[in-house]
């Protein structure tokens, strides 16, 4: 009975459909296993047969062409780690709050996504000239809470980053099928976006010449930065520089003595340069240990050891620097439906 | 692949030791399964041999006797539906916020646990006079921050709750053996007390002639209302009458309709009596359906019909009030370790 044993759960926010957390600090660092990668969901989930199952791509193409699962797997393939993290994500610590999935900072995970180039199919079944968008369709579908209409999950790359290699169909997720719970059997993966655009469970892909207007992306997932008009909108697209602390936790109560602070940064625009961490509330900064690593799309880890003789209240403050010189502000950019949120993230503990 | 399970899970607090709180929006009412029974630890799972377990009774008695397993088993039983509220339970609501674990509102959950009234035992081995206090040790030990000492977790009742027939050596709950996590073989059950009171794993029960000081009722489990000073101090006893609104969820999205607001309310002291709820921000209450039950020990669940036809943000809230006519006040006793947080419960929504 001395191996009672301990292991962390995901964060239930809601059941239907299904949409838990992360318990972000409390998983490994490398790759998020797939019962603590978070789940989030529009609808419930689809129901699909895979007898029959062929993946059509359609619309502005000279070869309108059906995929069958083999089909795909037996095309050239790449692997790519992958950071998803929800548009959503840390939207509680909003101020003021905003409505909606309550995500403390668990709407994140880390995968190792197998696939084949979207741009592979593309070029197979031949884009016509006038090709503007792609639309990507899910098998998920249901009612929205603002039409009696049905509405599939549903939305469209430009053309640009549809034919951007890493653009992924991906059938694989740390070298075994995606599970059915994250988009099998094809899950698109758009590297640096936020993850409302790596569409689950692919039901087809539509070569457009128009923009498409699907509630997805013309109603969610748009920044909108008033509280009442919708003047100044505009849609949530790459992943802003980010960090995390993962231990210690807010609230906790430590020893003096030496103390590892730990956490993740990340960026949806080239890569993490510098994470900086202050532990008397932002007077004077220090630089964390960075991990280096060539995985373009994955998160950073960083450590800090932190000596603390004195008792009392300290506020450990971090923020991360991209390659472009993006910086986490003080302040998050406050928008009503709250995405992105990317303040410096901040812990107070108590010392004794 | 239409069948996919969705399912609560505990939220992970700390894992060492093991803290995690219960789903509470999402078990169901009545008993609470035991992979959702939120746990709370101040040390790693004891490591127990159950071969040669026996159940010390010593100090101020006239029989010190040692209970076997199936002595205890043997001796006539009883069954009680028990709340049991960690102390800490709500604590991340106080402002300004406590150092802590930052227990939400689900360090609560309910079942019927069975057992030998603690009375019982105490007849058979006699008690001697002057005795004043009866220690419940358990199995787990380890350092506290405070010092560099090793502490068991040993909590005592004063000789008038020990000998309430209702004060449990539980070794069921929920008509299965108790599970190891949550004190197998026997654990104390205090009804109407916070759960600090209800020792997990217990190891022995002495009967002393003055007031027991160990750390955990006369550092921790004390309500200290100043910041600094200790002045005023008083132990943590008493469950503070209290409410938790399940559904709707705080910043949930709703639409226009039928809605009905659901939760569950305790106390303890006596019963519940009324539960009122307003969905205007408290300018206007009503009656909440309230379950009838005879179980002294468990909570009451509550639910009120909701209509509401205009759009726009409505703070629910929600008060218990017991037959003793204590009422939850507006805003919560803060006190500096954090414990018995009981203020009207609120959430509030965005009618679309």
């Amino acid at each position: 009975m001395s191996d009672a044993k301990v292991r962390p759960f995901l964060k239930t926010l809601s059941l239907q459909p299904e949409n838990q957390e992360t318990p972000i600090s409390f998983v490994p660092n490398k790759r998020t296993p797939y019962q603590l990668f978070y789940r989030r969901n529009h609808f419930t989930y689809p129901t699909l047969t895979y007898l029959n199952y062929w993946l059509p791509i359609r619309g502005l193409v000279n070869r309108p062409t059906l995929f069958s699962l083999s089909d795909i797997y037996q095309l050239p393939s790449k692997s790519l780690k992958v950071v998803l993290e929800c548009a959503g994500d840390k939207r509680s610590f909003f101020d003021p709050k905003v409505f909606g999935e309550q995500w403390e900072k668990g709407a994140i995970s880390q995968g190792v996504w197998k696939g084949v180039s979207l741009r592979t199919l593309l070029e197979l079944a031949g884009l016509e000239t006038g090709a503007k968008e792609v639309v990507i369709e899910g098998y998920d579908v249901g009612k929205r809470k603002d039409t009696e209409e049905i509405h599939r999950y549903a939305r469209s790359l430009p053309i640009e980053k549809a034919l951007h290699p890493d653009t992924l169909i991906a059938y694989e997720c740390n070298t075994q099928p995606i599970p059915f719970k994250h988009g099998f059997p094809f899950r698109l993966i758009v590297p640096n976006w936020y993850a409302m655009a790596s569409v689950k469970w692919i039901k087809q892909i539509t070569v457009i010449g128009k923009h498409f207007d699907g509630p997805f992306q013309n109603i969610d997932y748009m920044y909108y930065p008033h509280i009442e008009s919708i003047k100044d909108a505009y849609p949530v697209t790459t992943i802003n520089v980010n960090s995390t602390i993962q231990s210690p936790q807010d609230m906790e109560i430590l020893e003096t003595g030496h103390h590892l602070v730990k956490g993740i940064a990340w960026t949806g625009k080239g890569e993490i340069k510098k994470v900086e961490i202050s532990t008397n509330n932002g007077h004077t900064w220090a630089e964390a240990e960075l991990e280096q690593h060539d995985n373009k799309y994955g998160w950073y880890t960083w450590t800090y050891e932190w000596v603390v003789q004195k008792s009392g209240e300290y506020s450990i403050l971090v923020k991360a620097t991209d390659s472009f010189n993006r910086v986490q502000p003080e302040r998050p950019f406050w928008n009503r439906k709250g995405y992105g949120y990317n303040a410096i993230d901040n812990v107070k503990v108590k010392v004794e």
